[in-house]
């Protein structure tokens, strides 16, 4: 089996493939007469001829190293991961190479980041480190949305060094 | 002072104001091979002529009793607010009588939960119960997309019974 040693997650490392949903060092701007900062408009949206929806995905917390067998793409739309309760999560992403998945990369997030995946992009499935539901902000419309790869070899991603 | 007692937040009591953004008692449907439940299409999103995107609100936690002086509202959008770190928040809303808000109500979230805010509803400003940011689903587009009104009398909000 080869091996992804996931790295923890920086806007720079995840520019090609999506947005890390953070606080920046500072707001945009002050609301609410100063009490509230904010930061504003931090995703590349993008749900095609759909419309943005608000769905809840809860799942049982994945553990590291954990196997990557399959990586899936939404053609038709974004994807964004929102922890409701300060969960982090493993966030595998690959390039694309004529059609299928190139070499994985794994992107652990800090405790209540968030990540906004770019229309299009693949990724592995939602593998959240802890427990506790995520919003997700994805299209709502009609097709299926979904590409699936099967890897023949599977790749195993092992925690930040 | 006039005072209102906040009460729990149900999607029963909020449903004419907006949505509760929560697991429902079952997944709508089942991803990733079984593991990962979906609760599917929570908010009435509304972004008329402009777009969704995706913020975050920073403020300092409020405590209760609170006062409240202001509502606005934006007549544009909805606004959701998604908890990053599983906090509470005060959600204030009224109806609206007459192009101002008429008696007001307030809910306490549990934490984790988020509501989203149908367009036009008037509401008080952003009253996080506890740390951490909360990600904001709102319009983006052109013009201010904001109303304001300052209660002659302000209103005392007290902690539920």
């Amino acid at each position: 089996m080869r091996t992804i040693a996931a790295q923890h997650l920086t806007p720079a490392r995840f520019a090609p493939f999506g947005d890390v949903i953070a606080l920046r060092t500072a707001p945009d701007w002050l609301i609410n007469e100063g009490r509230c900062g904010r930061h504003h408009d931090l995703a590349r949206l993008d749900f095609s001829e759909g419309r943005a929806g608000i769905s809840l995905f809860d799942a049982a917390p994945v553990t590291l190293p954990m196997t990557l067998a399959m990586m899936e793409r939404h053609p038709d739309g974004s994807q964004a991961f929102l922890p409701m309760n300060g969960a982090a999560c493993l966030v595998t992403v690959a390039p694309d190479e004529g059609g299928r998945p190139g070499a994985p990369r794994a992107f652990v997030t800090a405790p209540g980041q968030g990540v906004n995946l770019l229309r299009g992009v693949w990724h592995g499935v939602f593998a959240p480190l802890g427990p506790g539901p995520f919003a997700v902000i994805d299209r709502i419309g009609e097709g299926a949305n979904l590409e699936e790869h099967w890897f023949k070899t599977p790749w195993a991603v092992t925690a930040p060094q």
